[in-house]
């Protein structure tokens, strides 16, 4: 799907209509607000292929586990994420016909996602069965502001004389594409029809989640309004109303919609919330309504946009990755978490991956105020005792947590014992974000605010994990899956045994601070976990004595024990019909091959980069990099970082690229199942991180731009401990811009500098 | 359970009824002729728990894959035991109510499983809610003779007048427990009634198999015939009478049916087939049937009979095996193999396990006429090319052959990648059962008749499978599961990499003998399979230099590398509490224990025993078998050979009896599940070559009984080349008696000997 979308720096394309895509458009124009999410479907009936999925945010169906073969300490349930409530339905009838763009194709097709202002519009004529022509023109948005509110206008203009039935719905009979038993996951609960909205609700089968949602449609034609009549039948409301529509004549259609759930209210409030919503809604009117979304887009590229010169398709990719990411998490409600998929499919279920904390927090750190990401250690917090629990039901005792692979409320809803009980670096990351919190903000309150006891409950699960080998006369750690998931069930994966003593050594830092600094809330602490001094010692005995394999001769850390008796290929050695191994390959095959699946030795060196000097790095990067096939959408953007770091400048140009437009290019080839999320913020720390040079070295904010030769230049703002700094770099030259902050010290290029509010500082660009 | 069944010699005896006991009584009691088989369901109405279960041999439904994450190379379907037709089924009333033993519980229940007849007999006083009293016996019987007909002989005793309606049925309309997705597996084809038969006849929704049973059923009362109305209805066919049944009379139906299915009969005349059989089934008249079902079973006991002399349990607990494992296999068909679970129950569908060349055809070489040992050979001989696609599908070339880890026609239906794809020791049983049909029978014959074929596709995928260690300068294989499947991707198992090795170095001898003596066999051979003399070279490179894990220090094989890094404890350091640890342990905990499952290392000492000396298996068992916790049905009866021929009497005596009496005892707390079929052959061997130290050590038979201190002695048959050899073994002295040959060289106790068919053979029993 290369080139199908058309090159803008702020607006996604699509023109001329073509079914065989349309799946994996209604991807690509999602819209979502961080509470509910909506894939672009189209509003009136469609025919064809067509992925329903309107979503909000923390409803989900825990589907009945599907195994193969049981294995103890398997999950329940999968969590799902949950289609629910279709609120864009209408079914627009021109002299008795539906309009369906699948039956009579339109022309002069224009779809587009306006990133800018967070609006998805399309265009078309149309021509209906019996030759009726009309011109076609919808904008619709889900509010960011009124963040219970969405809103489509609906323009027909009729070229002809004739008849529209113009119903308008919401439809709470919804399926799930992704159901384990091909269960409805929904049961009726009530429906309203009003003199002016039509309401239904709805409740899932298991949990019993409430979502209610009322509408209300006014439809205008030459300025005149156009009675509806409200309805409503099982499952379904709906507003109807029937006019002729003269040569040359316009009717709008507004459809206004408040979306609610009960979440948030009291079930027996939950109507008539949706009536208040929907009401309060109408009064600001369609205009006000979206200009306030729109404002509100506007304050988030403020601090989040990343401009680059020179090179629209790397432009367009970093905008709609950051829109993404701003589309599916606001930091508002700390209950939330970044799925995969985010709002834009089903797939993968779950709502919270290690992806968060490795991935996502840099970027909201980076882009907002700290509160945002500060919700989502919260959030890890919040299910802390369910993190025992899980560590409970494999054996683990004494308070040892283990996060879950997957989950919506805290427990584990994966059931691949090679990656539920064993890809149990997890809880490193998660220790990694609160300790890249506290550094990138200077703000050590969360510590003693939920982040220590989080802390405790990994290095127990840790301390617990490792085993002394009489052989090694070293501790090792047995069974697990490293990020590269194409090995399983390895012993000593240096990436989770070296976070795995990073999180003792951090944590016992951590608790020696809080105990001389706070100690009152130390004794709490003790008191609250029966944490016992003599843990350090186990912990220091096992930090200090842990084997991490490592090859003397090439002079790298080794992924796993035994990792050098595999065959040694490259990845240009492979086919590239074989591509992605995948796809094509048996699981057997790629677990026996050499093949990294995504940076797993680079993603520790990348973690923990200044605990390595910049040769040892290039050796590890210059003997994984060429075995890795960057098969998860993790991958690329960790070796941007380091690429551009070691100078390799083409190389990382050439996996930025992979990254940046991974979903509009569908290099995978299933964007029709929704978009890459998480990874987006890979893609934000290849730009900053990779070209920019972002670092935080001894507490102070680093720059080492670079600018690739494809490019004129970039810039990006930075937000840093209350500053915000404009950073732009071009051939010419670099310029730092402080903003909100009188003066700020930071290195650029290695070297110490002061950065004034009243004056850019401006430095050349350097070359690695 | 144990002592649940009364000890008796030749019969299992169940007195009183407990119907918390009834589901696991039903596989007990089961009934087979390795054609069909049948659960003890009760045949008159039952309401409490039972798991209907009526089997036709290779009637199966491959039932589409359940499983929690998809991986390439995986099945798309999973073939169930199928349950049939329930031709058992009746309706007794008397006065109106329903004969139903869990309403009215029965008093002097007795139910009797008679292994040298074969016949299941069962009598009860039953007392009706209304007060009506009367005595029962049932006898049923599979018959071996006529293995298409079965009888059930059904006497009612009054012991007050009474009205009695009975009506006696097929029906076609019976789900399985097992189902992936609940649904039911048949659909109707007919049903029929005559003047003296009914008759139902269904296909299985998938393949399309028919299965149609047809009855009689005669009621005999003081004498005169009560006559039968025969009717049909969607799915069932009955027949009905009913007659007044005064004190003191009996009435007695007989109920003769028919199977037969698609499998042996075009579909058009599968009624007209189930006709006929019944029909000259009826003209022999039960007590004929009975009398050859019962002489044959006497062909049986004849050579498979195993005597104990002073332990009744052990006595029973061997008959019990030997017994079930004639239910299940004959022989008559090289189209069916021996289920897991046989005629007894559903679970682990399938038919075909490496449990059939590993433990089952030493049972059949040892017991019965070589051909229906050779009949398992040909089976898989005829799955060739099915093995060859599924080697082709995980990536393997040039006719590279993986058989399945379960199977129905030769097709994987597995479908966990740790077994699936790793678990391939099996193709070297596969290839050491072709090896022992020719050591056991002196029959070469079959190596050209597709045993090298066979050999050369197993060693072909053996010589891909390995690779080639720089860092090593050997050959390793990665990524295994060994039979001890507590352990999963393993690299280097030692007991795969010797038997893959074995595998290559055999099939090049038998390649190299067929071209010496059988050129023009050797040059379709190789035309056939395009084998070139060349790839003999690369299999010895390979297996010249392969990679053995082994530890020097203790002097034993790894079971893989690695190994000695784990935790090192012994299974009686396990709080009992906790075992079976595959029931109370997560499945993380498990694999990184270094706890075995069953023999591995051993396993491998068991088939190439002669390729070490005793002290090596000393040192390995004594390593070994204590950190062996034997929870599979499998791993006791090894130990038991090798604790035998290490003179570890107790250790022996201990093991054995957890395997002899396994499902009568049910040490594993599933007999309601079905019994473990095939590990009854691996009791078989641990009397046969643990006890009797039967072997075969270059084309002689060797024999080294001892007599464990429980027992007085004991005996059994074993077949040889033609000959049978019954040994007895007491404290006062071993005998060895020839049969059915003149003379016969053989060792006693490691000296050569000749044996005559006219004189008993004598010696003292050694100690070890």
């Amino acid at each position: 799907m290369k080139n199908y979308y058309k090159l803008d720096e702020w607006r996604i394309v699509e023109e001329g209509f073509q079914p065989e895509y349309h799946e994996a458009a209604e991807s690509i124009f999602s819209l979502g607000n961080g509470k509910m999410g909506q894939r672009a479907m189209f509003e009136e009936k469609y025919s064809g292929k067509s992925l329903q999925g309107s979503y909000v945010a923390g409803v989900y169906y825990p589907d009945k586990t599907r195994v193969g073969w049981w294995k103890n300490g398997y999950p329940e349930y999968f969590a799902k994420v949950l289609n629910s409530v279709n609120w864009i339905g209408m079914d627009i009838r021109i002299d008795s016909e539906s309009m369906d763009l699948f039956v009579n194709r339109p022309k002069q097709f224009v779809r587009v996602l306006d990133m800018k202002s967070g609006l998805l519009q399309r265009s078309f004529s149309y021509v209906s069965s019996t030759g009726k022509s009309l011109d076609v023109q919808v904008e619709r948005f889900i509010s960011r502001e009124d963040d219970e509110i969405a809103c489509i206008r609906y323009e027909l203009k009729a070229n002809e004389d004739m008849q529209i039935d113009w119903n308008t719905f919401v439809d709470a009979h919804v399926k799930n594409k992704d159901s384990n038993y091909d269960e409805l996951f929904w049961s009726r609960i009530s429906e309203q029809s009003g003199p002016d909205f039509g309401l239904v609700r709805a409740q899932t089968t298991k949990l019993n989640f409430e979502v209610c949602a009322a509408f209300h449609a006014s439809l205008t034609c030459i300025d005149s309004a156009i009675e509806q009549v409200y309805t409503h039948s099982d499952w379904r409301a709906d507003s109807s109303c029937s006019f002729k529509l003269a040569k040359g004549e316009t009717a709008v259609l507004i459809k206004t919609v408040a979306v609610v759930s009960s979440l948030n209210y009291a079930k027996n409030e939950l109507e008539a919330a949706a009536i208040r919503q929907l009401n309060l809604a109408r009064q600001k009117g369609y205009d006000e309504l979206k200009a306030k979304h729109v404002a509100s887009w506007a304050d988030v590229w403020k601090y989040a946009d990343i401009a680059i010169e020179g090179d629209t398709a790397a432009q367009q990719g970093i905008r709609f990755n950051i829109f993404q990411l701003n589309q599916t998490y606001t930091g508002r409600d700390p209950r939330l978490n970044i799925g995969p998929k985010g709002f834009t499919g089903e797939k993968y279920g779950g709502s919270t991956y290690w992806d968060t904390e490795a991935y996502c927090i840099p970027f909201y750190l980076g882009t907002s105020d700290p509160a945002i990401a500060r919700q989502l250690l919260v959030y890890r917090y919040k299910q802390l005792d369910k993190a025992i629990e899980n560590a409970a039901k494999l054996g683990f005792t004494k308070g040892a947590a283990l996060y879950p692979m997957v989950t919506m409320n805290g427990e584990e809803c994966h059931n691949e014992w090679e990656i539920t009980f064993e890809e149990i670096h997890r809880n490193g990351a998660i220790a990694f974000a609160i300790f890249q919190y506290a550094l990138y903000t200077g703000d050590k309150s969360y510590l003693s605010e939920g982040g220590a006891e989080v802390l405790l409950g990994i290095s127990r699960f840790w301390s617990q994990r490792v085993h002394w080998s009489e052989r090694k006369k070293q501790f090792v750690m047995h069974g697990v899956t490293g990020p590269n998931e194409y090995e399983n069930n390895v012993n000593n994966n240096w990436y989770t045994n070296y976070i795995a003593m990073w999180c003792l050594k951090y944590t016992a830092e951590v608790i020696g601070e809080l105990k001389a600094d706070k100690p009152d809330y130390y004794s709490a602490f003790a008191a609250k976990t029966n944490f016992q001094e003599s843990e350090l010692a186990d912990w220091k005995q096992r930090w200090e004595n842990m084997f991490y394999p490592s090859d003397e001769e090439l002079g790298i850390f080794l992924q796993q024990e035994g990792y050098l008796d595999k065959e040694q290929r490259m990845a240009t050695d492979l086919d590239p019909a074989e591509r992605p191994i995948n796809q094509h390959w048996s699981w057997d095959r790629i677990l026996r091959s050499c093949f990294i699946k995504q940076a797993d030795v680079l993603q520790g060196l990348f973690l923990f980069e200044d605990h390595f000097d910049k040769e040892t790095l290039r050796r590890n990067f210059d003997f994984y990099e060429p075995r890795t096939v960057h098969e998860s959408s993790l991958s690329p953007c960790i070796h941007v970082v380091q690429a551009a770091k070691l100078g390799y400048e083409q190389k990382a140009y050439e996996l930025y690229l992979r990254t940046s437009r991974l979903d509009l290019d569908d290099y995978n080839k299933e964007v029709h199942e929704g978009l890459h999320i998480t990874s987006m913020a890979g893609t934000w720390m290849a730009v900053v991180m990779g070209f920019g040079g972002l670092r935080i070295e001894k507490d102070l904010l680093s720059f080492a731009p670079m600018v690739p030769s494809k490019w004129k230049g970039f810039s990006f703002r930075v937000h840093y401990r209350g500053a915000n700094i404009l950073v732009r770099a071009t051939e010419q030259g670099v310029s730092l811009s402080l903003e909100d902050k009188p003066q700020l010290r930071c290195k650029v290029y290695g070297k110490e500098v002061t950065l004034h509010q009243s004056q850019v500082f401006t430095t050349a660009l350097q070359h690695a």
